[in-house]
């Protein structure tokens, strides 16, 4: 059971995925569904090495390793004690040799990570469900102010560093935020080329945007099929049952 | 029956609207679902005074005044033949008093229309589907390539002079070209607030989006629920009969 890893207050969940489990503690930030979706989203076409930006539980490599067990992380989380539970998560796990968890600013990328080495980059940041910012929802697991200091311009500065030749950034923001998204991405030259819009039903706003960049690409987006959490009867829908059984 | 307003090979097609009734001619480029989807879409908000570049047909003017008769248009359309056949639809239609029809490159609007003077802009551009340019297809009824050399650009600019301030900008354009649109209007201030995607049936990518920008505003973008133009059946969305029935 590997209690040695374990903080007071911390618990152990079972990601019901070649056996991985992952340390969280219910007064922080954990998990939702739109990891979920955003490793689902990402895990669709090929990737080796793979850069997470603001990993918090560390979540991502693992979903992400759950899918292909050959790729290699980087994780980057400023907040030191998310950086420090998500290193004991790998450990739990025995994956010293393919997770790496950086306790730094990504807006240092470049003193700690190689340039032009990753083929993709994973980010699911904390924000506000009204999307004036990054900031995660007023409670008591929010970032610092402080923290979470961390805007679209960074990331896709951070994304243009690490990522390869027609590296793909995959992230997942609110919807508000498409055009600022667009406007970031192609500010550092990466062409927004595939997204999906998650609505909770079909006949809802869309509330959450997985987007896809490709550093280097040419201009043409691909808009994905609707992705609806709910069916008619307001139970999980179809395609929500199969992504959770595949992750 | 008023044929003296019909030239040879022109024809009359009702719009079971109003009684309005439309002049096309088969040869040449003829209003399709674009056109009706597109005027349902900038319909859902209040419009007096409205202009439309790129009129072809005048079908757009047609639409909106069967949705609101009090309200003054605007058309705008580069082609010759197709302002002067629009021009006799108006009056087939005894609407000259309600639409102005102005055979003018949209590159011009300074000259010939107000500055600040609409609450809404329509403008349904021919386009090639895979979203290369704004070019219609490869077929008898291209436009020749220098009249149809108006860029995404150029409608955001002249939209921009046209409309008054918190004015809106209704287009409908090829997906592919989604960043490239939002890069416009923000580069004239026209804000992306409001988008609906037209999938042609649940499981496909999204073909065609309904973009509308407000001149002025603040950031932040709302995606309606997807519009699906087939049922599983393969039969016309109750959405897609409903917007037939209005228009």
């Amino acid at each position: 059971m590997c209690h040695e890893l374990l903080l007071p207050g911390e618990r152990i969940d079972d990601l019901q995925l070649q056996n991985l489990r992952i340390i969280q503690h219910p007064q922080d930030f954990c998990f939702g569904m739109d990891a979920v979706l955003l490793a689902d989203f990402a895990a669709s076409r090929v990737f080796h090495k793979v850069c997470d930006f603001g990993t918090g539980t560390g979540i991502l490599p693992l979903l992400l390793y759950g899918r292909n067990p050959s790729a290699a992380f980087d994780a980057v989380e400023i907040q030191e004690k998310m950086a420090e539970r998500a290193t004991r998560s790998v450990l739990l796990n025995s994956l010293a040799d393919k997770i790496t968890v950086h306790a730094r600013d990504l807006k240092d990328v470049r003193q700690f990570l190689p340039h032009a080495a990753y083929d993709l980059v994973v980010c699911n940041p904390p924000y506000s469900e009204s999307g004036a910012g990054l900031s995660s929802p007023i409670d008591s697991r929010r970032l610092s102010r402080e923290e979470a200091a961390c805007t679209l311009d960074d990331i896709a500065k951070a994304a243009q560093f690490v990522l390869k030749w027609h590296g793909r950034l995959a992230i997942m923001l609110p919807v508000a935020r498409m055009a600022d998204a667009f406007e970031a991405l192609r500010r550092h030259q990466i062409e927004p080329k595939r997204m999906r819009l998650v609505h909770a039903n079909a006949a809802r706003d869309a509330r959450l945007m997985l987007l896809e960049g490709v550093r280097g690409a040419k201009c043409a987006l691909t808009v994905m099929p609707p992705l609806l959490a709910k069916d008619e009867k307001g139970n999980d829908s179809e395609e929500v049952r199969r992504i959770y059984h595949l992750v």
